[in-house]
C-alpha cells in the first residue's frame, strides 16, 4: 500500500523510518508547507511535494498520514484531506475529539473514504485499554499515569519564559500512587499525588535563576498543581543527557466480581518507550493499514481506535493470527 | 439482552454473578445435562432447563454462553448450539483452534448467527494484546508469563496420583526472567527458566510422601520440565489457605524502531486476578454483547477476539466512549 506523509517533523520522520519495517507498505511522497527544495529526507528516492499540490495525488495514494499538531493544523487539515484520501491523524486535544470526529465523518462519508482520528498511544492504545477494562470490570475505577517521559508541551512552556535558552521537562508518576493503585486500594488521588514534574533548564547568560524557577513553579495549568523540581544545567549537559524523547505510562483498572463483589482484579497496560514519536508512528502505520482494508471493504466515515478489529492492524492473515497468536 | 448459560460449574456460576453487574443483560435460563431438579442456582427466579430441551429456546435467547470444557464438551457443543443461537465459548486448546473455528463458522453462517470462540484471558485478552503489540512492534519478540495462579489442569494431574487426597498447584513466573524481559534484553528462555511450579498436597492416610513427591516431579509434560516444589499440608490448611482460584500473568512484547533500529520499546499487558473463573466470565459477557450487536447488524459466522472492535464490548454508546474514555 502506498502511504503519504503530510508534514515532516519528528512524527513524519518516525513514519518514514517505521514504513521500512512494514512488509506491505511503501512511502510514496512527503508533503510539506515549506519549500520542498529545503526539505531533506532521511531516506532516498521519495519525492517531497508542496502541500499546495496535494490534490494531484488523489489517485496515487492508498492512505495519508497527517503529522501536524492538534492545536491548529489537524482540525483544518484532516477534514480537508479526507476529501481525497483515507486519512489517519493523532489528534490529541481530548475535549475537542467529538467535534473533530463529526467534521472528519461528514467529509469522509461524502468522499467514500475512511478517516481514523486520535491514533497513537494516548489517545490510542491507552484509550483502547481504558475501554476494554471499563467494559470487563464494570464495578471498577481506572487510572492513567504518564511517564517517566518528556512532555513537549511543558518543555515548550518553560522555553517561553524570559531568560530561558532551552529546557526539557519530564513527567514522573509518583511511585507510592502507582503502588497504591496496583494493590487494588482504589485511592482517590489529587493531581499532585499522581505525578511530579522535573525540569532541566539552560539559562541565557545573565538570567536570574531564582526568578525563572519561581515563574516555572507557579505557572498555572502547567506546573502550579504539581510538585515541581528545577535543575539548572549547561547546554552541553542538556544535549548529552536529555536529547531523547522517551515516554510511557500505565493504564490501570481495578474492579470487582462475584455475587458479593468480594473478588478484586487489576488490569494494567504499560508502555516504556525510548522514542515517543517513533512509537506513535508505528501505531499510526497499523491504523493506516486498517483504514485501507476497511475502505477496500466499502466502509467509509470517521473511526477511532475503538472501532477497529485488532486483526485489521496486522500484516498477517486471520488464519496465521489464529494459528500462532490467539 | 437475554443470556443463556449452558453448563453450570465454576464458569457458569461466574456468568450468573457477572450478569448482575451488566446494565443491559438478564439471565434467561441455565441449561444442564444433569437432572435440573438437582441443580441449585446462587440466585433466584431463573429456570434450570434440561440440555435436551435447548432447541425449544431457539427464539427466546439473544446469546448462549457455553461453560463446558475444551477437551470434549466444546468441540461438540459449540457447533451444535450455533444452529440455534449466537454462541460464545472459552475454547482454549490452542492447537485445535483452527479446526474448531472452521466447525463453528460453517454452522453459524448457515444459521445466520454469530459465534465467538476462544474468549477469556488466554486465549482472549492476552491474544488481543499479542496481536496488537506484534503489529506495532514488527521487529520484536513476545513473551507470555502465567501466574502466580492456580492451574486446575496441574492440580487435577496431582490428584490422580495414588495416595493423594487433594492438591492445589500454583504456576509461578520466575522473577529474574520477568526482569530480564521487561528490561528489553530479549533473552532466550527455556521452559524451566520462565516458570516454577508449587504444589500443595494433602496425602491419604498412610501414603508414602517421598514416592508421591517423586511421581509429581517426574511427571512428563506437567512437571518434569520445571523446577517443582512439593509441600505436604493438612486438609484444613488446604481449605483455609488454598481454596481460591487466583490467577494472572503478563504478555510482554519488546521491539525496536528508528532508521537504525536503535530505540527500544516495551509493551506489557498484565492481569492480577482474585478469581480466574469470575474474571473469565466477565470477559465472556463483553463478547456476548458484541455477538448480539454484530448479529443485529447482519453479520454471521465464527469470530475471535481479534475480529471484534473494542467499542462493541461496552454497554456505553460510541459518543459516550469518545467523549470520556478515548
Amino acid at each position: 500500500m502506498k502511504v503519504g506523509i503530510y508534514g515532516y517533523g519528528n512524527l513524519g520522520r518516525g513514519i518514514e523510518s517505521g514504513i521500512r519495517q512494514q512488509p506491505d507498505m511503501e512511502l510514496a511522497a512527503v508533503f510539506t508547507r515549506r519549500d520542498p527544495q529545503t526539505v531533506k529526507l532521511q531516506t532516498e528516492g521519495v519525492p517531497v511535494v508542496s502541500a499546495a499540490d496535494v490534490a494531484d495525488w488523489k489517485d496515487k495514494l492508498d492512505v495519508m498520514i497527517l503529522c501536524g499538531g492538534s492545536a491548529t493544523d489537524l482540525p483544518k487539515q484532516t477534514p480537508e484531506l479526507a476529501k481525497y484520501f483515507n486519512v489517519i491523524d493523532s489528534f490529541d486535544t481530548h475535549a475537542r475529539i467529538p467535534e473533530h470526529f463529526a467534521d472528519v465523518d461528514a467529509v469522509s462519508k461524502a468522499a467514500g473514504k475512511v478517516g481514523i482520528i486520535s491514533v497513537g498511544w494516548d489517545p490510542g492504545l491507552f484509550s483502547l485499554n481504558r475501554v476494554l477494562s471499563d467494559s470487563v470490570l464494570v464495578d471498577g475505577k481506572d487510572y492513567t499515569f504518564w511517564g517517566r517521559g518528556v512532555s513537549q508541551g511543558h518543555s515548550d512552556a518553560i522555553r517561553r519564559i524570559e531568560g530561558v535558552k532551552d529546557a526539557r521537562q519530564y513527567t514522573v508518576p509518583v511511585p507510592a500512587a502507582l503502588d497504591a493503585v496496583r494493590s487494588g486500594k482504589n485511592p482517590e488521588l489529587t493531581t499532585r499525588e499522581k505525578h511530579t514534574r522535573e525540569c532541566y533548564v539552560v539559562l541565557e547568560e545573565g538570567a536570574d535563576a531564582a526568578k525563572v524557577e519561581e515563574q516555572i513553579k507557579t505557572m498555572p495549568n502547567y506546573f502550579a498543581d504539581y510538585d515541581t523540581t528545577v535543575h539548572f544545567i549547561s547546554e552541553e549537559e542538556l544535549k548529552k543527557n536529555h536529547s531523547g524523547l522517551p515516554h510511557g505510562g500505565s493504564v490501570i483498572h481495578t474492579g470487582k466480581s462475584g455475587l458479593n463483589l468480594d473478588h478484586n482484579h487489576v488490569i494494567e497496560f504499560k508502555l516504556n518507550l525510548d522514542s515517543n514519536p517513533e512509537f506513535t508512528s508505528l501505531v499510526l502505520l497499523c491504523y493506516a493499514r486498517a483504514a485501507v482494508r476497511l475502505n477496500s471493504e466499502g466502509v467509509s466515515g470517521c473511526k477511532t481506535v475503538l472501532d477497529i478489529p485488532p486483526a485489521y492492524l496486522s500484516a498477517k492473515s486471520g488464519e496465521d493470527l489464529r494459528a500462532h497468536l490467539l
